[in-house]
């Protein structure tokens, strides 16, 4: 009856990808005034209007007559190599909405709630034990979840891919095993160091002053208040609400200078990566981050590699100074660098600093490979944790509210694929920065001037105008000229830790 | 088949209008974000979702399932007065989102989109020739509309009933004939007076200490702040974004003590009334303010009625001379109150006073009355305008552009019932008060101490918590015990005003 050209399918499809795009930004917004200005009564009629808007963006993420397209399009073999990206990309995501069916998803949502609760009263108690049977009912649900997707090899490879596509458990196991191969000996080293000073950091530090300052610096990286924006929250994120419309907050402490810094840095990452899309690419499949790994790797990027570099202090001491007369009368520039860069093997993963935090993002990958093969029992996770620190560490944790039961990942959510993302996203973030150094000669002397357009416009052209265009592993070689490797992550750190504290 | 009790059916149509209830609010935080935060380059993506969800909104409305279940509701009689009164309500939202065609809504907005456009050009032209082929279209369109509701009496009476249900043309007419004939010479005496000084209220005043002084006030109002929040904005408003999520905002300016402050005290009226609304009618048909004239008369309540009043500045000004106290140094509490109170013929409708503005608001109102009932042509507007000025105001605008041309309504709208329901609000604010003075005599006492809880209280049972349980008509009756009528309105101007200006 009605004629389906390829031209008509596409801008069907077209026209449907923009309004989930739309629907999409709708729910960032609800979810990012929550975080931000939302009234404390006004909670539960805020969680009702999610879920109402969830149900909605779900119906239409499967739709059938959706699926019909998808299918009319698959029929078609002439697209462009960008429109038949756009449309694997776009079936990925309508499998991943489909298989489920929907009294499991219902199911797996009620028992992560009741889970959760039980976890914000197991942990203070120290009760690993009560939380055994929620976590294993959890286990469960997670590999019932991998097993609608049996392409794959393994539920952690599912698992792995839902957040870094076409990267596997195979490919991690091997990274994370050259990682801590390299940083065992080299953290073991810098805890023998005596440790520089931090006492200025726990000065007091007005908020409003402490905002003013971070907020510079992310314009002078080149985040773009035109379409964007800064606010305060209680846990920082970014957050895209609509093409032109990508906001980032930030937790201030009036005693510590360096966590409004850094999370605003590390946000502007993310945001620079969001609003660098190509604008044709918005409202497509292909209109946002490839994938967790590289988005952490911008993130950081703009965090560690430049904000914690010498150059990058070389740039704003002055600014801090000027901003913190008093409070920094007594520090040189050198030791406010040392200082944003001490290493300290801890027992908690989010006050963990650049050098050590890997180690507890591979224990807990560990942990859940372990898990989901079936070798290791959720109730022997806890002394198993233990076991995982003190090799790795060389810590131990005086009780499991410092152990297994400190982070939400396993109580709020399913098992699998929560933390690699992070680990990832640091060696790719020496990776690219290693690729725009041998670009860009003089970036260093360019950092120290506070002058980051070439960075940021390489960056912009290379890794963050392509959007999803192409898969992780096809960025990383097309940016680098190799795959993901370990090898400029290892030298980064390395040469700096070993400078720093003189060790190695 | 199924078998539909009146309970089954109550329970599907409670359910579906918690959902209509809650996209609204969605829709509510869409425009609160837009009108406080959005990025200015945000703006074209904003608007996309707001059309893409008032298309959501549109098709849960005249949902033909939802239609069938009013219609089974219909069909049964048992009901209690409440569930009846949420029927007779819902039937008329439906009725109001369903009779309009489709294609005749897209053609009247299309058409308007136009018209503000031209009309954006031609004001500062002072280009009336320009508009008048765009108001002709606009008053056909019009028509048309209410031709889709043959069931009153005439347009104009559907228009009026659109945002004050069961108020007609002809006790508009009364109502309106009545107040202008009593205000024409009290303001005519007035312009004979002295005027006040009013030279301090353009001091500078810091804006951030303004808001915090009305921000105190809106609190001891009985502003809910854990159920709403207060933010900056271009063109003030109150918006209920859920159950218990009602937000107000306001525009400061620095040389104006006087336009924060009372912006902030209407809409913390709004504020009141939509907060007040009983708990288990949030959600329904009933869980919000019952009409835009009982809407306004409690902003107008508040804002004039208490926050003009000489007991009010006796509460407060100490307040304002602590904030301000060398901008006030000169400054006696009763020069205060005189200030705030000033009253002068002018021009300009947004900038009229207490006094004033109904004329303002009769004069719009006749005009429609006109055009609508074709005893009017839309190329004699503006003659017929400057005539009405010189009738009602003794003055003449130098050109349209204070003319004919200075309200967007008629331009970025349609033609009928834009304007009563401001002056129907400020005729209820004093036989509302009127009431609740005859019922709390220690009123005026009160207000002076800064104690407000003993009105909010009595306001909060007799006319918030109802929301639209009552039709206006039978909440007026009800809390003041007549009918709708201008007595005690003409009445508190009058005293007022004799006794500031000493005439009369």
């Amino acid at each position: 009856m009605t004629s389906h050209t390829p031209e008509t399918t596409w801008n069907a499809l077209t026209l449907h990808w923009q309004q989930l795009a739309d629907l999409g930004g709708i729910g960032s917004l609800l979810g990012w005034d929550q975080s931000t200005f939302l009234p404390v009564g006004a909670a539960g009629g805020r969680a009702r209007q999610q879920a109402l808007l969830a149900g909605i963006v779900h119906e239409r993420a499967t739709d059938a007559a959706y699926g019909r397209l998808l299918d009319d399009a698959q029929a078609h073999t002439d697209w462009t190599s960008v429109q038949a990206r756009t449309l694997a990309l776009a079936r990925r995501q309508f499998e991943e909405a489909t298989r489920l069916p929907g009294t499991f998803v219902q199911e797996f949502t009620q028992h992560v709630g009741e889970s959760y609760s039980a976890w914000v009263e197991a942990r203070p108690a120290n009760d690993f034990t009560r939380m055994v049977p929620y976590l294993e009912r959890t286990l469960e649900l997670s590999l019932q979840a991998a097993s609608y997707f049996p392409e794959f090899a393994s539920p952690m490879d599912y698992f792995i891919d839902q957040s870094d596509e076409g990267m596997t458990a195979e490919v991690v196991d091997r990274v994370f095993d050259d990682l801590r191969a390299a940083l065992v000996p080299l953290v073991e080293a810098v805890a023998q160091a005596p440790e520089p000073r931090t006492d200025f950091l726990h000065r007091f530090y007005a908020p409003d002053v402490q905002l003013r300052v971070g907020g510079r610096i992310a314009a002078d990286f080149g985040y773009d208040l035109t379409r964007g924006r800064q606010d305060l929250t209680a846990h920082p994120f970014m957050t895209r609400l609509g093409g032109q419309d990508v906001r980032i907050t930030t937790r201030v402490r009036e005693h510590d200078l360096t966590e409004a810094l850094y999370s605003t840095l590390h946000e502007t990452g993310h945001a620079l990566y969001e609003q660098g899309v190509a604008p044709e690419l918005l409202g497509t499949p292909l209109g946002g981050g490839v994938s967790s790994g590289v988005h952490e790797s911008q993130s950081r990027l703009w965090e560690n590699l430049v904000g914690r570099s010498r150059a990058f202090w070389a740039a704003y001491f002055p600014a801090f100074r000027d901003a913190f007369p008093e409070q920094l009368s007594d520090v040189t520039e050198d030791e406010m660098y040392r200082a944003v860069n001490v290493a300290r093997r801890s027992l908690i993963r989010t006050d963990a600093d650049e050098l050590t935090y890997n180690l507890h993002v591979i224990t807990r990958y560990g942990l859940e490979r372990e898990l989901l093969a079936g070798r290791l029992a959720v109730r022997d996770l806890a002394q198993a944790w233990h076991a995982a620190y003190e090799t790795t560490l060389g810590l131990r944790a005086p009780s499991d509210v410092d152990g297994v039961l400190q982070d939400v990942h396993w109580y709020g959510g399913g098992i699998g694929g929560a933390f690699q993302g992070y680990t990832l996203g640091n060696v790719l973030s020496a990776q690219f920065h290693a690729a725009a150094q041998r670009a860009l000669p003089g970036l260093e002397a360019q950092v120290a001037r506070g002058a980051f357009s070439e960075l940021h416009g390489w960056l912009r052209d290379h890794v963050y105008a392509p959007g999803s265009t192409y898969t992780p592993a096809e960025l990383v070689q097309r940016v680098t000229g190799e795959p993901l490797t370990v090898g400029p992550y290892v030298a980064y750190l390395r040469g700096k830790y070993t400078a720093l504290y003189g060790v190695g």
